[in-house]
């Protein structure tokens, strides 16, 4: 593995991506770094955080990065290995805040384009279930299933997390 | 691969199932068959496939035929690279329309289990996400894994794709 | 593959993961043992079960364990073929009736970790959709995937059926 490198680890709810990508990381020497996108809105996301940054012990520094990923992962150090955990919440934050989604994803794409570490990025699959009722549900399925081609198409390697075991893509 | 060879591609929303289709079927020598079974019965349909037809260039002829699958396979051309695109729009079209689900799904089985040219199917998977609180949508569920299983029993390849990458399952 | 040995068969609806089981063990000599986790509370449910029954002829002992699978497991003969069919409604059924469904699991994921014959089990993969809408729903895609990495690594083998076709995870 080269030392810029971009994975892509995409699975299902609970299906131990965050844990994949964590191992994926800390293969490299510490310090890494951990970009959250979730945002502590209710009881229940921020029992999932905790749950998250518990695994995390000495050796990650963490940033809260609901929106501005593009602009966190230009600011990051040359070499250094980045989790960005994840993708999807990161696209709901967008979405809910009414920013213009296509421009969005195109500026992250650019960055994650020219990755300069060892960057691992972490997705939710959304579009294998029958067609949601609602219309936002079905837009948020399609932005979420662009944006995860677009990264697919930009990263060296891709996993698909099944049950807690990667599935290698590409 | 064969003159008469059946693929089956499979998968979510978004994730680049015709995309990749297009491309199994690009690699024989125009002209190629496009046989759509989208309904443009909203604005949301329009535009996919608007979106869809916009990136077919020269050397595609679309057939839209939204229920009689069997029978527009039964008289395309010998040795013609089909494409049909999809197989679970068909479903929601027949369902919809009330007919028998069983007895249009053995007629179209029947016909795929002998194609007569490079032909492609696209489907999507619904079945990965939580039980549908409505019935109907339970069924359509259960319809459209039945006829993903009867078709890629026949498929000479099956391919599922994930993120606009192909992961070979036959 | 030795006398010892738990295969984990997981898929979405209507992918033919009850099937795919059936045939690893019917590859043993009979009797087989299969274990029922179903409760026919609706006319649905009643037919889903009695269509199972109907693949299964002379050589299988069926036993209808809705909570007590751990239990069950216990006290099966060693070198017995066992199919657990499926461990996604044994999951309903502890969650409905309140039972302690962390407690439940890690005493299933106990009598798991040491198989007395050729044991599969079979669950369901709901988590490749959208986010549902409802907290229970949530609730319950959170434990099924916990459970589903719990058995996955736990098992000496682990099966994702795709439209009745099996893609070996491990």
């Amino acid at each position: 593995m080269s030392a810029s490198h971009l994975s892509f680890v995409l699975g299902g709810a609970r299906s131990g991506k965050s844990r994949h990508a964590e191992s994926i990381i800390t293969a490299y020497p510490a310090p890494w770094s951990y970009i959250a996108t979730a945002q502590a809105l209710d009881g229940e996301m921020q029992e999932r955080i905790a749950e998250h940054r518990a695994r995390r012990d000495d050796g990650w520094e963490t940033l809260d990065v609901p929106f501005e990923l593009a602009g966190a992962l230009s600011s990051v150090e040359t070499g250094r290995p980045v989790l960005i955990d994840c993708l999807t919440l990161w696209l709901t934050n967008v979405m809910l805040a009414d920013r213009d989604v296509e421009a969005e994803i195109r500026g992250l794409a650019e960055v994650l384009a020219s990755p300069r570490g060892p960057w691992v990025v972490v997705a939710n699959e959304v579009g294998l279930g029958i067609v949601p009722d609602n219309a936002l549900a079905r837009a948020f399925r399609d932005h979420a299933g662009r944006l995860n081609q677009t990264v697919a198409a930009a990263a060296d390697s891709v996993i698909l997390t099944v049950a807690g075991l990667p599935m290698r893509v590409k």
